[in-house]
């Protein structure tokens, strides 16, 4: 809700607000054509279910009867977080500067499924703890870096409000800056101790307990588990994120990562992009954005149901149904590069299956 | 259980048997290379979850650390059913035949999902009612025609029990002549009628409620589905399809394309090929499949949870879980056409995700 946003700066709020104001619900009369021209597709009425919900959203976000989703691309936000001192990881912090390498090597998990739906990977250093100038000045990353990671959020503030801005803006401008040469984006992310972060957003937006939204994040076992929600509960108790003013649960709980996510989906929807939320992460990040200009979630497609515990409660808060359900829960943009299959698939529906008039099938019930 | 099986001619129990024998459990060593490996992979132990299951069992059953799964084909068995006589289906018979042309003019649902997937399609007159020589003369489709349709099941067997033998044959032989050329098999259905016939096979097969198991088909209103119920029961009344004997119910409550699915699964697993299972018909046809080889079951992937009532308890019957769930009933191959994404997806995390060692990236845990 802009209402709920107090920029630091004035010229903040001027491009913030600008950007929302270019974001417009899905079109309803593309959406009302893409149904009828879907109801008269040689099979069953509505036999392919929520590919022809997709094709509808697609349409409707698109402004199109044939939604261009060819020019794939997967955006990864990293950060690190000053909360990994707390011992909430099984991974060390230096972990998300190599998988940064990983990612510009080809050799992630996310590299393999981008390949698999023809999408493109960007990386985009937000706030990685270690210095990547040398992969941004060989043209193989973008930075956008806000500062080297977060501050520990168990002992105040992960990060002033006037860096959530400018990180928020910051992705923004990536999407701005991608947007004439993707027709369909998706959301990534990377950095170790960002379930922490993400946990305690979800937390302060929707008020459940810490014990019913924490997940094991990269594997953690029975003792490091129970040490995450206690460190968890100290994160909520010393922070008090205000759930009205999503700004400040960014600033004070979030990352810089989420904040780059948050920007990005802002910035695919003012350019009528549809973009493809992946999983407990991104999903953070959304839900900022949509607290930040609730259009926004006309123009989301969650893409998968993480194991990571409190996933679903993001889901049911953002209102957004996922596609697949495979047990994944790696982060990166997988999931989403997944779902643009699904994506593609209910593209190719709507704009390759003849009716029954085209196709001189018997459309008419004989009963 | 190739003890069940009764042949009517004694070449038919050399053909079949022979084949049996070809069938074979998964490589447990390259499952265990396969899982070793994905273990050893730059991210959080077994987080890509279903895919990483997936990717083994592929690699069990292609014998293989790199199974190919590239060349992919669905083919569409066509067979249609005498019991449409009772108004079990929304549309009539000859919608069969009208959708084959369909296929052939690339213009159906399954054309669609199979060029997103990039897989070649073929049709298999199984017994369609109408005369489809015209494209099986211009090499449009494969004629394995066992007869014109088969019998209306509510009045006695849908067939002879040696048309049951021919036609699971006649599947075998279709995998056979493909399987040079396709790395992965999917299976699909067309054939007005056939959910009848599938939910009185898995009636048979869980001895379950008709209430429990029947479904609106293609879209029945609440008078035609209490109607198709009470056939259903009569079908099963009449028939008293023996759950032990499985050419027997197949014979008694099944179809020809159900048959040739059934062929065609068993086919393929002979030649130790990945068989992508679409539905609910395609699921009679595995469930028939695996009580013959109950071997066959290693090279089944289930595609996807049909919106069909009875598929769940088909598809516990198989000992499968679904990949997809996206409220499917369409048929024609197409969830497993859409699961295409999903077993390259799972190939790609085997064969191109860089190890711990390979990338550089921290592999032990911190605590």
């Amino acid at each position: 809700m802009p209402s709920t946003y107090k920029p630091s700066k004035p010229n903040h709020v001027d491009f913030l607000e600008a950007t929302f104001r270019r974001i417009f619900p899905q079109d309803t009369d593309v959406r009302a054509q893409a149904k009828a021209r879907l109801e008269q597709l040689t099979m069953p009425y509505w036999a392919l279910g929520d590919l022809m919900d997709l094709a509808v959203d697609l349409s409707g976000m698109t402004r199109s009867l044939r939604p261009p989703v060819q020019r794939k691309r997967v955006v990864i936000m990293v950060g690190d977080h000053g909360v990994t001192a707390e011992g909430v990881s099984k991974f060390p912090s230096e972990v998300t500067a190599q998988m940064v390498y990983n990612f510009v090597n080809g050799g992630a998990g996310i590299n393999a499924l981008a390949r698999q739906a023809r999408a493109e990977v960007t990386v985009v250093d937000m706030g990685c703890a270690i210095d990547l100038s040398a992969l941004v000045t060989a043209g193989k990353i973008i930075s956008k870096k806000i500062g080297p990671g977060t501050a520990n959020m168990a002992l105040g503030p992960a990060m002033t409000r006037t860096n959530a801005v400018l990180a928020v803006e910051a992705g923004i401008e990536v999407a701005e800056q991608l947007a004439s040469e993707t027709d369909i984006f998706a959301t990534g992310d990377m950095g170790i101790g960002n379930t922490t972060a993400s946990t305690a957003i979800v937390a302060a937006f929707t008020g459940k307990s810490i014990d019913e939204l924490t997940g094991r994040g990269t594997g953690l076992d029975d003792a490091q588990f129970e040490h995450k929600k206690k460190v968890l509960e100290r994160i909520l108790q010393i922070n008090k994120p205000d759930a009205k003013d999503s700004l400040d649960v960014l600033a004070k709980v979030g990352g810089y990562e989420i904040a780059g996510i948050a920007g990005l989906i802002i910035g695919a929807a003012a350019n009528r992009k549809p973009v493809v939320v992946d999983g407990f992460i991104s999903s953070a990040g959304a839900m900022i954005a949509c607290k930040l200009e609730p259009f926004v979630r006309d123009y989301l497609i969650c893409a998968h149901r993480s194991v990571e515990q409190g996933h679903a409660a993001m889901q049911e808060k953002i209102g957004c149904k996922p596609l697949l359900d495979l047990k994944m829960r790696l982060g990166e943009g997988t999931g989403a590069a997944l779902a643009f299959n699904v994506v593609e698939a209910a593209v190719a529906v709507l704009t390759e299956v003849a009716t029954f008039a085209e196709a001189g099938v018997t459309g008419t019930p004989v009963s």
